[in-house]
């Protein structure tokens, strides 16, 4: 931490910020400039809240220079995680592909499509049963019924079954028949709910908040592995800008940033952020070609009519000639 | 809804989009134009998806013209909100006042606050007994002991409590020792929390998401409204922006917006979006006179040393002075 | 300007940063943390660019501390700068009421507002001649012919002149029509033209850019003043954010926030942020609540047949009616 | 366009509608609505403001329908825009790499990287020597001497020169001097300088602005086109947003959404959008992935002494390994 006083502040006023300082067992260091005089703080073990600071009088700024995150931290463990799910990995050198429909609709619809993807080499099958919806007059999702189908169609096929959950009451349930549990990106912040994933030990896929800084993100996941489960996958899907042309802006910097910093894998969903088949193709190809650690991406037997997010649901055909192209880019991903 | 049909689109595109729209029992308009032509749709009760029509071949767009709220507008319901909460109203002609700290900390804090609020005329006692933090490590509320607190400072001086409520599981607890339900910013989008809060008849405190919409806004309330609970007040507390200054940027202009849109009342908490007490005063001022219908601030009795948000809490001598100020800004809130 | 190292930065990296402080005849002040170690910089005048570090080898980040701004700052002037434009004072104690049509049409169209607008007392008149337009195809200003009809209002009325320059090759025509030299938000960052009207004495309205940070807005202020014109007035007009009800969000803080950086008055347009003339008129108090100098209103005899911002523009007699809201609320600018 | 009557609009009102459309020489469709009746209009030859119709009493809302822009549209033209610089061609099926310093600096350094770009086979060399910066007390370049040491290095390596032009006054000069004249991402909006150029035959690089939407970049572009110079390269270079990590969010999506609205060839510029050259590198092959038709990219013989830009200037041996990278990805710029 390095507290700003203002140019006009007061030895006094100096004075009761070293004195706050050394209340805390910590050291001041006064750096007196030219127009104002700096004081920094060492002999911390982790953040200091600057809250303590910022109301004291003089004080114009306090600037934190110890990261809040810790056990997500390369500064903690300097090797990729990879997660094993059922000997299919996530994290390190592997190029992991989910794919799927938006929602399972029915028995027909999810097992055409998991058997065309398992056919392809597909081996994580993305499906939601329970759906948030802005309206609350719009299809909420099929519910423990959708699960089961989920579950036979991952069974019938070999694959591994990513759901989302929305809530702590159907945790349990959700968590019952998922490999990956999903939470989607307005639940970022439910601290509730990362706490309570945080006590199992599947892995969790961490969707990023529509407006989620880089720190508010790693924060939550660090919510996730403080309490015990540290199976975590996050996955950039698009934050919300001024744009007129796409639903939201996939914002791909993250990707590499995160692995600087990092050791937990991240993923690219392109099919929420751009909300338009057309554009989901060659964001797919940018984000292996970025670093990403896989993609997930939404496919549907019969677009035209999907209940939900048909338009940007790929075409099967279409989405096996994507498949191709990922694999080929995948050795792009682990250059410096 | 009215759907723009691709410059090149053929006649038998053309034909599956009206087809499609007589399937579902609504009428279609086709309207020629020079370059393109457009299919309006009439006979619908309420907003129909665009997705139903986006992935048909030779569309280019669909326009919704339908507003997915319904309860929550105007066009139902004409005359002003008023919600009565133990004989004081929020909404109408009132201008409504709530205050107090950030959270609870102990009797003597509550206590004092409290005292010098209700001395000062205000009914409302704000106070947070469950804090949705962004870091695990952080004071996360003294719950259920703070309920007890805050109601043992609500009864001593014949006030009404303000509180947040951060899950499902917390709930009936919140329930039991609040006046009005707050729903945080983080948990806008919590749909589940929000389908039970509107189960109960408690009034509810709906704050607007980080980055929500203001068709998002009002669809939370919607969400509540629909499952019951008519007794929402919407709070505007600052939407996240490029701003290099101030923690979030208040935006006043929902306001009158939705007072335009929505009988629902409307309070703006100044305290959060700036992030500075020097701020405060003055947007707490302009909420007024831009017509809101009350104002949630931060109150501290001894902001130096807050567990939490000292920085933007107001010293209760800064607090009395603003609340002669609105009092008297309060008629400018009913002008045209 | 505080640099910080990375947790295994070498003690030779150290020594590196430290020399290139020095070989700026610098002072470097190394503070040891437990994560990572950290160093001060004393002995600079003004701001130092962090270019000149963040680039060595075991730096993470480069902190500045010292604010670029300085002409503008009430570090080196308290007192608020007043203009006198012809016996009307902008900024002090004084509320300053700008009105006028978006665009000069023709003769009859100033005339007829001219007359009303100062028949209600106010004494600045705003119309473009020059329009700066999205589109090559609209409509772009009546040009000097436009100049010459608001000079003719402007005398016959006596009032002063407030209209938008748009490039440095007609800035000596404008600058010899008006009283006050307007820039508009898209010329915000046009340094060239900012600096020649630095080398005017003419007052100079100074619009915030669409995506501008508080930084930007006074650095381009910092720009004209440093080239001798000390003529400016600020000017909020909203915002670029994902807003889905209004064209811009008008940012309310900055106005307080400008008011505790700089000497400057600073003013606020309503019609530009938000397009509609119904909430238009609470934008206008809530401005002078938070405490605005003043506010720029778009006013035009006959809004419905307008060539330009039509639905913004108030009619006359909306307008007679918020000047009265304006004038008694004017005395809440000043309070603390 | 299509305009929306509010639910309780009368016949009047309606009826006046109408007639404003015929007075326009246009046709008027009446779509009536359970809730509402819209109102179509066809006949028009291009975009019809919204302005003319919003002011009616009655009318809620007019959706526009036809695109303002059109020069640059694909409906005008099929085939991809493919301009030849000296021989050199971007857009079509050539990747083209633009690399240099941010600003030259004196000659040893320009004549340093171009022969060492020229030498990795690169043809089109960047350099500034008028530099739009955000101080007036920072470094503005070398202006013309700068534009005689970039045109002594191209013609010594036989490269093709693009650097900035800031302002109307310097760009005959500039002009003189480059192959590619560079708009800057301040300059988008500036009109008349986009006039001046338009009436130029040098190609013109016109970077993004910073909140700009794609309709407003697009009509830059088509105010360039429609003043006859159709030899138009777009360049993303980065979008203001709440970002906490990156300098600017480089927007991916808009290079696929760009290359099916428009024929003009769109390059992408990672090295301003993020700021740091560590994720530089794969935003660079991200930008290929994704279709864009080349990159522009800082590259410095010594970016730790550079005088603007260091830390997000490519060491040439970073640059060289990603230029192999580059070259490989290509093929994937022209899949579906």
């Amino acid at each position: 931490m390095l507290i700003l006083m203002h140019s006009q502040s007061t030895p006094e006023q100096i004075e009761k910020v070293k004195n706050r300082i050394s209340a805390l067992n910590l050291t001041p260091h006064v750096i007196p400039g030219q127009l104002r005089c700096a004081i920094g703080i060492t002999g911390n073990k982790g953040a200091i809240s600057p809250d303590i600071f910022k109301s004291l009088p003089g004080v114009v700024q306090c600037i934190p220079v110890t990261k809040p995150y810790k056990l997500i931290s390369r500064e903690v463990r300097q090797e990729d995680t990879v997660i094993d799910v059922n000997g299919a990995k996530i994290g390190g050198r592997d190029l992991t592909i989910i794919a799927g429909p938006c929602a399972v609709e029915n028995e027909q619809q999810i097992m055409t499509i998991a058997e065309q993807l398992s056919g392809m080499g597909v081996k994580f099958l993305r499906g939601g049963a329970f759906k948030p919806r802005t309206s609350p007059y719009s299809f909420q999702g099929l519910g423990e019924a959708g699960l089961k189908l989920l579950a036979k169609a991952r069974d019938s096929f070999g694959m591994r079954l990513v759901s989302e959950v929305i809530d702590v009451e159907t945790l349990p349930l959700v968590a019952e028949y998922v490999d990956v549990i999903q939470i989607g990106a307005r639940n970022m912040y439910n601290y509730s709910l990362l706490k309570n994933v945080g006590q199992l030990t599947k892995p969790v896929l961490l969707k990023r908040g529509l407006s989620a800084t880089l720190e508010e993100f790693l924060m939550a996941a660090e919510y996730i592995v403080s309490h015990g489960n540290f199976n975590v996958i996050l996955c950039e899907r698009g934050i919300r800008t001024f744009s007129d042309f796409s639903r939201n802006t996939l914002d791909m910097n993250v990707v590499p940033t995160v692995k600087q910093i990092s050791h937990l894998p991240i993923i690219v969903d392109p099919s929420h952020a751009s909300g338009d088949r057309k554009t989901v193709i060659p964001l797919a190809r940018g984000a292996v070609a970025v670093g990403a650690d896989g993609v997930i991406i939404e496919v549907h037997p019969d677009p035209e009519n999907a209940v939900s997010d048909g338009p940007q649901s790929l075409y099967p055909m279409q989405f096996q000639q994507l498949l191709g192209q990922l694999n080929e880019l995948g050795r792009f991903r682990l250059s410096e």
